[in-house]
């Protein structure tokens, strides 16, 4: 935390650009494994998504994602705006499969008229999804197989990587996206950044002319080392692997909290997000005291709602809602 | 049908765009009940669906429809091209419900979020649907009660019109079309014309600049009277109300001589199309001496295909489908 | 004509679409001398423009084009519509020059700040263009030159070609296009048939997916063979090589006979169109009297306006006009 | 600029959105005397400008712009991307007139194929022009008279306001702009924010949803409070009047000093941007030593280049330049 202040501190003082963006994007490569991969920084995640998918896909095309993806769910149509259909999979806990992958892009090629359709140009997965949920190693490599095998690019969302990467659960490191992925996220926005997010691209050239869609989306920082600066830090150090370590260890003190008062989790999700059913009376009496999100109607009488936690999540904050808790 | 050649005979030597578009746009308001109705003339049914939508919606919004929907499934992205999305609905049987849709729009209401979702603004049915089955006027009154206490157009694609119009079990007229819709379309493409289909939107200037909308989506066909004169003869004498009428009667003997084999249908469909379980392997026997279609895979050895009939249908056409049924 | 008429015929009692279209398509492979390129019909022409341009185009990349050219000025935007920008180029009688082209590369190559504007992704040139005007051959050669050598696509809109293949002045064949070209139209709506332009490929497949694309674009007709119907025609016998010829001999009598009256042209135009100056008194009198077309303001007095004559102009219209303007 | 190194330090410590934004807001809303105006926070100038044009253009509709404006050459086809044509209009130093508004407008009213065009939907001005020239008070209420007779909302581009604000030449104020524009934006990114624009709609809810289309646009940043305290700190003690104070004084000194060098200068401009036409090889010199851009060719032996200051230009800097320019 103290260096991100400290570096905010220098952002007015205007050190140039290239040193920071570029010892920023060394340090990624290095973290990834990956020296001749290309990064760009960009501001917001809906921009991210937007862009990367516009410029990775054909006018014809289509990306498949979970029906609950973000990209699916709450960005506005940014997709469409620009011009595409989101295909969409049934997800479990927020996941989707190869397998299913697979089936669609066989029904795809084998129905006869399927040049009147939507053609799948590339999968969209988000690691943590929004679910909190994590993919494993073994079906992400299962994902990119299927995806190689049938030549459709596979992107990463990874808003809340930091979250997925300080998980004791998690066995996906930043080397095994690079390796997996076409293109990926790492998420700043979400995992301690003041905004920006990183789009990998790990073979040099996938994207050509990413720079001029950027500019074209509006996607472009005009004093680009707030950026640099930022992941700089973040890539400083291992920072960006253990930033949502506080998160992860406060989210797992509010699911014990939360079990031990009785409330029934609505399912397991390691990352930094709690999902948990409360009887309504007892949601509207926490509403006024404590932050949480509505998830879904569970009943006529219960809901779920959804704690999350952040890398700024402290003891304090966690106390406090165990205090509340228990009253 | 004759008067079809007649007319196409008639194109040739050159007669003027305006007197043929003219009448055809009188008799067709005057069909409607609705002297005041702006009625347009387009080549296509993608391209109509594709441009009245975005003549309707706000670049913001999306357009709500059966998942089942020529729009969500067949039109190769093209409302997503024009940066729309598709807000799809479980369908029965091709449907969706008054309920669902007010549901739809009250999630999104009551959403705290919504401003970050896509804004549904406008609702799309097909009558009849791609199913082959029909709204009632009961139904279809609802739907647009719904519409219109929520401020939400609605717009019914009527590329098989005239199956409606010539089966018994029908009972929405073109004057109820007029009046509970802001916008539909009547087919002319599948429904005896070489092509076009014409849309009417009860409301004068309800679209304002849809001529220029037209122009901008490739949808203005220079000829226009080619157009005029086609729909002026469907609407001559009632035609287009009794012209499906031949489809109708065939595909309900197609229906009895299949259910007489012992064929199971797959659902009941009052219109052109009949929907039935085969067995794998007399499909392929079939398949080479019939034409239908695939529809889905029922299980592992059986299969949903589909006869449809048209207004080209003829008794020889069904003794023949007879016969070979028999073998 | 005649045979126009009995193909029209032939429309109505349902000949099916392969045998057609597919003749028609080796008809124009054969005049064109490539037996291996891609024909395909659609039915306007801005459709065509904006489906051939926003399929050739990457998203961030823009079009050339003369200033008066039809994508620039008389198309609503449609090629706006599909998210591409028109990059202007001044035109002399409508015509661009493969030098200022090759400038045009050179300037946005040179621009340091290039990956802030829009890339130059393909040519438009109109032949004969919207003045009547024609290219020469060593024209058309030295733009194709640049094209290649710069790797730019290059797209000839030949919505009225009939009207320069009939005409002496012009030296360009159809297998000089294939041969100069990536992608060009010869268009049949402006040129004999009811509608229907064809699209030639001359490298099979330099355009993937382009039926998919026509799709989305709303610009596939379910009737297919309505096309290749017309162009099968336009192609037999030569007769799309001659169809023009009336109309240049018609503008000839119209053209000498306005300089015989003492009528000034506004500028030389060897095809179908004949630019004149009016004084606007004579010009009110003669528009009661005569269909032309406004093309510009002279001066205050003057006007000047455009007489287009087609296929079916004939020599009666001529005498009419001369009686007319002898008054 | 002490103060805005004080809150970079606080958006560490995380401060609220609301209280930052809203105190912002309400500082524009009295700077622009204009209590019910709608204010919105962006990140950078393109996305601003696409985002603010799609909304307030229809579908078929085009902005007016100067042929040198922002939106026409800087923007990599942000605004086609959006689907919508720049409509240019010549420009005199950068500048439109309300009398070439107006011809533009009555000519396509008066175009009887009018509907085949793009309709002018809204003008676009930037102010300082991208020439670094300024409308005065008269010329700004002449266009928006056009306008508002014609019925066509006016836009400005305020990316570089300040240094207009700081300029004695300069006669528009905030409450000229609240008055005259339907919408208009006051840059941050080029006037002393790390980034940022502030758009300003005098008359609320002219523009509806605007936020959703933010979203869509990707133009939301997630942590909104850092758009609010740079803006909060530029409207306090009138900070953003007089920010690009030092810019004006220091140009001015570059001004002279290269006109005492015998420099001709291309044309006049009163702000932060002095044109100066350099013999090409004493450019080339000058070029190793100083920062200028290339502006355009004057002819074979010289060129224009542009000498930009900004609010962070100081006497050193200029002195610098001036014993370079003595050498």
């Amino acid at each position: 935390m103290i260096r991100l202040t400290d570096t905010n501190l220098l952002k007015a003082q205007g050190y140039g650009t290239d040193l920071f963006s570029q010892s920023a994007r060394n340090k990624i490569r290095e973290a990834c494994g990956c020296p001749s991969a290309e990064v760009h920084f960009l501001v917001g995640g809906t921009q991210t998504n937007a862009t990367v998918i516009d410029a990775v896909l054909k006018s014809y095309q289509g990306v498949i994602a979970a029906n609950s993806g973000h990209i699916s769910v709450h960005e506005a149509g940014a997709i469409e705006f620009g011009g595409h259909k989101v295909l969409t999979l049934p997800q479990k806990l927020g996941k989707i499969t190869a397998t299913d992958i697979q089936t669609l892009l066989s029904d795809y090629r084998n129905d006869a008229n399927h040049d009147h359709t939507v053609m799948p140009g590339m999968v969209y997965l988000s690691h943590p999804t929004e679910y909190g949920t994590l993919y494993t190693r073994e079906e992400l490599r299962l994902i990119s197989k299927v995806c190689r095998k049938n030549g459709i690019p596979l992107y990463l969302d990874g808003a809340r990587l930091a979250y997925a990467l300080a998980c004791p659960e998690n066995d996906i490191t930043l080397q095994d996206l690079a390796e997996l992925c076409d293109v990926f996220y790492i998420g700043g926005t979400k995992c301690g950044a003041l905004f920006g997010e990183a789009v990998v691209i790990p073979r040099k050239n996938f994207i050509p002319h990413f720079f001029t869609i950027m500019k074209q989306h509006g996607a472009l920082l005009a004093k680009g080392r707030l950026l640099g600066i930022q992941f700089d830090t973040l890539f400083t150090n291992d920072l960006y692997l253990h930033i949502g370590k506080p998160a992860i260890v406060t989210a797992e003190q509010i699911r014990c909290a939360l079990m031990g008062h009785g409330y029934q989790p609505y399912f397991e999700s390691p990352t930094n997000q709690v999902f948990v059913v409360l009887e309504n009376t007892r949601m509207t009496e926490l509403a006024e005291k404590v932050e949480f999100s509505f998830w879904e109607k569970y009943d006529d009488t219960h809901t779920v709602v959804r704690f999350a936690t952040s890398w700024a999540t402290n003891e304090a904050d966690v106390e406090e809602l165990l205090k509340i808790l228990a009253e």
